[in-house]
């Protein structure tokens, strides 16, 4: 089975950080043709998703709307101060699934798949694998 | 690999459309007895979910819901106008994941695969494979 | 293919409950060593999420925090009067994919699987499914 474990290193408290070139240069190392490629974060306080790549301003506004959608100041128990970034790890979700085609990922003309830290900055790892048909 | 694209046209602003008929069909065309199916959505202000398709009333309360959540008044920096729509892409998600189980998918009773505009109408795709054991 | 079903009984409206131990259980009984891991939930009021497990208080700020961003008080047209649950399902997703490792799920440190009750307490069932490489 192809898979492998990507470093990251966040630099800010909230990021939405693209990983799509270091994902599509594993599937082209992996050589696998046709398949779908599971992406997977293993902390509890980040988040994967596929959304807008070309303008970063789609970016920004993904993190400060979810900084007004989860409210910060909320009757929390959990001590550490970060159950919003827990709260948006369940929101966006620990994996995406992708399409591989033509030893591709097939994304949409927009798309790029995004590491995103929710209580940064960090050293996050992210990993990967390929299935084939 | 059974594989393949649906070609939807949305016809609001925001629309739940069910899918579940057309993917069954495609799940029996392609005569995988056991497996997953996948579907995947490449455009970044729509998304997937499963939820109960009985009730129609329940697809307009998530809309109508998902637009009180999604502050439509916020300072967004995205010219588009559609940053609402890029957020809940990433609430929702890109792709569902279904099992296949004698050749049918295995949802439950109330289940239904809703594809999820957030930006339309528009003309969409969206993309399925199966994997088998 | 490596499947099957458990059997889960909530206990309040909302809850958080812990499915690792014996998700672990049954991949181990797979005998599978290395694949994928996907768990379903068929109800349309519930989702699945892997989140912390250690300290209980993040279940209990998912819970309140979801109870806040998703608003009881909406002009909601579904007469059973679980909307609510209906949009958190959305939010969480029907499932989630984990790595199977050396027999044994990939977790991170702090990641444990919750099956998420949005509308108890009820009878409810989950459905896994391993695939190999």
């Amino acid at each position: 089975m192809h898979k492998g474990t990507l470093t990251i290193s966040s630099s800010r408290q909230m990021e939405l950080m693209d990983l799509t070139a270091r994902i599509e240069a594993e599937v082209g190392k992996a050589g696998l043709a046709e398949g779908i490629c599971v992406v997977y974060t293993p902390h509890t306080t980040s988040g994967l998703t596929i959304n807008e790549g070309a303008d970063p301003d789609v970016r920004k506004d993904l993190i400060s709307v979810m900084q007004e959608i989860v409210p910060r100041d909320h009757p929390y128990r959990h001590a550490e101060g970060n159950s919003p970034a827990h709260a948006m790890a369940s929101l966006f979700g620990s994996s995406v699934t992708i399409f591989v085609e033509n030893g591709r990922l097939q994304l949409g003309t927009w798309q790029k798949v995004f590491f995103c830290e929710f209580d940064g900055p960090r050293s996050r790892r992210v990993h990967w694998r390929l299935l084939g048909g």
